[in-house]
């Protein structure tokens, strides 16, 4: 294998004395990289093939870290980890005590802060700015955001104050003409007028004649697809207009594949007093055909073909929680026409295509804007619609507010369908769902369900729209348990827990699937002797008070959730044998009061003491004691 | 008394068969009510009285209740109340048992929605907007925004939608030229281009004139003050040009206490297809002088004196918590230039003038954009500043996410300052603080303190800015206990609680100030024979284990805090005590599992059962049984 220049590379330093043609090469390498690393681990592959050049043209122009660079979500940022010092450990990116998927502190100090949440960048960029003003510091702050979170309503309050400010920064804004699943929100359109602008174009063209040029990776998509087209056009004019009026000066889309182009409208803006706004045009996926023709899919995939992009074959398994919902959501949909789904742009995400599809005017994706996605959610209730609001538990404690005030205090009938809850595996501490178990049990009028399996959850859909008043369920990420959903949903009943097995010793009282691997311990502690009871609860709120106080007839109770402990359900369940000053030992089996690392999900249960065999050996323990 | 228009008024349908002359007396006789009722309860009077004609002309042109007029805050919605039935209960505005400050559903047909959290009422509006639509209903929805609200990001993120949606629906966005505090934010500046229009001015000077004409309560402020002219000037022209590029239609800036006009105006953008913003000029505290001289204080007041707006004595009290604060912050300013402190338009309501006035540059109001002041305050952490970020609990809620991702996850040194934490009295349900201490205590990383007097408050804010990583601290509304506060600061030492009476029948484990009303409680229980200790936990996070575990040894457990009881502390204190399996029982008094109504503290308290008198019986209970 021919030396490489990647391999020269240690630090952003190094990058400055490379040649333009050099860096183009570098560009390749670096793709490469982030393709095969992909490959084999999954990851936010599509943006961060988009913001390759971004990336070492900001790091050729500035001197971090002593200077800033703030990247939004941190998806873009696999470049930045590959120039940074971080590329021997590459090879481990969001692998269990490997790099993480997103910008982190703790890991280099050119992570200026740990990303993974959309649309806070501009105001961690403004602390940065304003700091530097207060120190009279020459040193200069980079934002780099995507067209997509800009949509978030914390953007917005960041821009309108920044521009209130005049900090000096510059914010690219990184237009991939796409956001996660699709184009949402006026931002991206209603501007018809400006669609004979040529300049795009020739942006464009430029673009994908450099990139032909390089015949990077793979064969270069030539149609984009007109509604991708269209709708940046529209993007970048609509936006530069908001820009403006806000006090921040916005330049001419420039072609975010062009490193010289980049760096020198860089080296420029960086003088000006005030806030900057650098309108970057990029491809996503950029340089590997598979993610340019899919980059909906490659936003964040799993193991995939390098040559072909599929999908590398995975062991057969039940439909994912994800595609059970979805399908149980379109039922309920066909028989009632009062649902309404509504997402934040993580349509595909949370299963809702097949609804979508089906009822385009009932599905609402407000884009990133969790906040409206409750609010709108509120409204439609009150006007007797039965709203339900999908949405990734970490995103969704967004909206702690809305569900407050918007939802509960008018007992709303909005059911908020809580994905992704618990552990997600391998994008790590921002985006596993620890909280939401918390947020909602402390909600006046809310009833939270954690089906245990896809039984479960199709009932608690079902029951969630019947029952009047706001209703909560979650659900993991990942497969199901492979039990068959009841061909005609049934109605729970509230607060009633379902016994899944029956011991003597000790209980077991598990809120969703956790309950499965607790009939793995049980069946493990059986062979012992130890006779395990296993109730799977179902209703995080109200608790099934009649359960507990049986499990304290064992002396042994335990208590396994896959949310955060302090005030989680495991403390509910201790305040009820208090109350009733029930006569047993109780251990809370839970995530522990710390932010948990990425890895595989085993890998983090185990580390946790939520699989199996951990469950077994605190159970025991409780036990024997 | 000569009879009055406003007594025939039983619904907006009278309001119809009135002629404009009539309408104007009856605006008169509305602004009277408004400010005799104020002027005895407090209440949020400027912008009630500036809305006046806006809620006029709307029900006219309206069809309420089939119809939906939703108010952002319903701070500007007191008129409304009058004109929808509520008129012989609106001097109970307020009060136990009355009408509340706010429009709230379950009080009237016509109230769409329970507000009190500004911006939330463009998501509610799109909500019955999208209804109708799917339908296939007539029904017309509005909603009336003042300019402030426009700040919050979630107002963002709904006209982004409503924009994209081209939802048939009417904004009203009431600019009275003036946010809570004062104008922050870019949206309110940098069109300095524009400041030679004339519309504006002639707008402004017409709406005087009426207004002088009439007369009505009193002589009109004649010089509006450079400041908020030049800057709504700003404002609109910066606006509108933001909302056309959303795709929302936007009229030119009418005068928002000419009804006719308003009506015309109103007529005419309800008969188009999609989403029209009325821009409507209004002056705060229209129609009484004191309110239109000083907005700002006028915005959430006492009882005041009719004549002079001068406030009513009050019995002499020691300074309130809030005082207390913002005198400890400038002093912490004084002693370290690193401290930065951050306020969300609440600069007076949060005790931080002394400190803006002392060090502007160190001061920030970022305006109604809590996500923003959160994520603002992380990145001047980590560039080696000490941000105070000071909002009240129930908007600190807002920014949950924010605490978790920006502050937590990096163990940012941000000191988060939770202002009317607890029972706030008159302004209810949507404002009590109820839940910081679940959200905060759940949170990994996070340090919660509960200062229970002024001493505590200051070493407490010292401590919190002396540690690593981030911190809170929550203090309630209202006035101190004349306890005096240290010369010099003093370091808290982490997770120590201050014993605070000996005791050996039972143990009282208080969070913050309900520790001097268990203190009473102490007292009163003392004359019955039973000797009851008294722990100011000061931390709710780390807890005090030991102080636990010695109030186990008096086998009679009472936990008190102010604050939501599932989740909250004393769930904590319950799990310390069964981890060590102690033998004792547990009492919980916390606020129950349902939204707390709105009146006087001490009421509210009685209520449930946080009063000195509840907690005794509590603890005579748990004593005895």
């Amino acid at each position: 294998m021919e030396p490489r220049i990647l391999d020269a590379i240690s630090a952003p330093e190094d990058l400055k004395v490379l040649t333009y043609p050099e860096l183009s090469i570098l560009a390749q390498e670096i793709r490469e990289e982030i393709v095969s690393t992909c490959a084999e681990n999954g990851g936010h592959i599509a943006s961060s093939l988009g913001a390759v050049e971004i990336v070492l043209a900001a790091h050729r122009v500035l001197n971090c870290p002593h200077d800033k660079l703030v990247f939004d979500v941190g998806h873009q940022a696999y470049a930045h980890k590959l120039v940074t010092g971080r590329r021997s450990q590459f090879p481990t990116l969001r692998t269990y005590g490997g790099l993480s998927g997103f910008t982190k502190p703790e890991e280099s100090p050119y992570d200026a802060h740990p990303s993974g949440h959309a649309s806070d960048s501009l105001s961690v960029a403004a602390g940065y700015a304003k700091a530097a003003q207060l120190n009279g510091s020459n040193e200069k702050v980079v934002a780099v955001i995507g067209d997509a979170s800009l949509s978030g309503g914390m953007a917005f309050e960041a821009l309108n104050y920044i521009g209130q400010a005049q900090l000096p920064m510059v914010i690219i804004l990184n237009d991939n003409m796409m956001s996660i699943s699709r184009n949402v929100g006026a931002l991206m359109k209603h501007l018809g007028n400006m669609r004979a602008d040529n300049r795009y174009r020739k942006l464009r063209d430029a673009a994908q004649e450099e990139l032909e040029a390089s015949g990077v990776l793979g064969k270069i998509l030539l149609d984009l697809g007109k509604r991708a087209k269209e709708s940046a056009k529209q993007f970048f004019l609509a936006s530069s207009m908001i820009f403006e009026s806000l006090g921040i000066t916005c330049t001419a889309p420039i072609d975010g594949h062009n490193i010289r182009e980049l760096e020198d409208t860089l080296r420029l803006v960086l003088q000006t007093e005030g806030p900057v706004l650098v309108h970057v045009v990029t491809k996503k996926g950029a340089g590997y055909a598979p993610a340019e023709q899919d980059p909906e899919r490659f936003h964040g995939v799993g193991p995939f073909e390098v040559a072909t992009g599929a999908a590398k074959p995975k062991k057969p398994a039940p439909p994912a929680f994800t595609t059970v919902f979805g399908q149980a959501l379109l039922e309920e949909g066909r028989a009632d026409d009062a649902v309404v789904a509504i997402t934040a742009a993580m349509e595909g995400g949370t299963g809702l295509k097949p609804f979508a599809e089906q009822f385009p005017e009932r599905f609402i994706d407000v884009g990133i804007a969790e906040e409206n996605a409750v609010g709108l959610a509120s409204g439609l209730a009150f006007a007797g619609k039965k709203p339900v609001v999908a949405i990734y538990s970490t995103f969704l404690q967004r909206s702690f507010d809305q569900i407050v005030v918007d939802c509960a205090l008018s007992q709303a009938n909005v059911v908020l369908a809580i994905d992704r809850a618990g552990l997600v595996g391998e994008d790590g501490a921002t985006h596993h769902g620890a909280f939401d178990l918390v947020y909602m049990r402390t909600v006046p009028h809310m009833r939270v369900l954690a089906p245990a399996d896809e039984a479960d959850l199709v009932n608690a859909l079902h029951t969630a729209l019947a029952l009047p008043g706001p209703v909560s369920l979650r659900y993991p990420r990942g497969n199901g348990m492979g039990v068959s959903v009841p061909e005609v949903p049934q109605m729970l009943e509230v607060g009633k827990s379902r016994l899944m097995r029956e011991g003597s010793d000790a209980c077991v009282l598990a809120f969703g699937p956790v309950a499965y691997r607790a009939m793995e311990a049980a069946e493990m502690l059986a062979e012992e002797g130890i006779d395990v009871r296993v109730v799977d609860m179902l209703w995080a709120k109200p608790l099934d008070k009649e359960a507990v106080l049986a499990a304290a007839e064992t002396g042994c109770v335990i208590t396994a959730e896959e949310g955060a402990m302090v005030g989680g359900c495991g403390e509910g369940v201790i305040e009820v044998l208090a109350q009733h000053r029930a006569q047993c030992s109780v251990t809370t089996l839970a995530l522990p009061d710390r932010f948990v690392r990425h890895g595989s999900v085993p890998q983090l249960l185990h580390e946790v003491g939520l699989d199996a065999e951990g469950i077994a050996e605190s159970v025991r323990n409780a036990f024997l004691q």
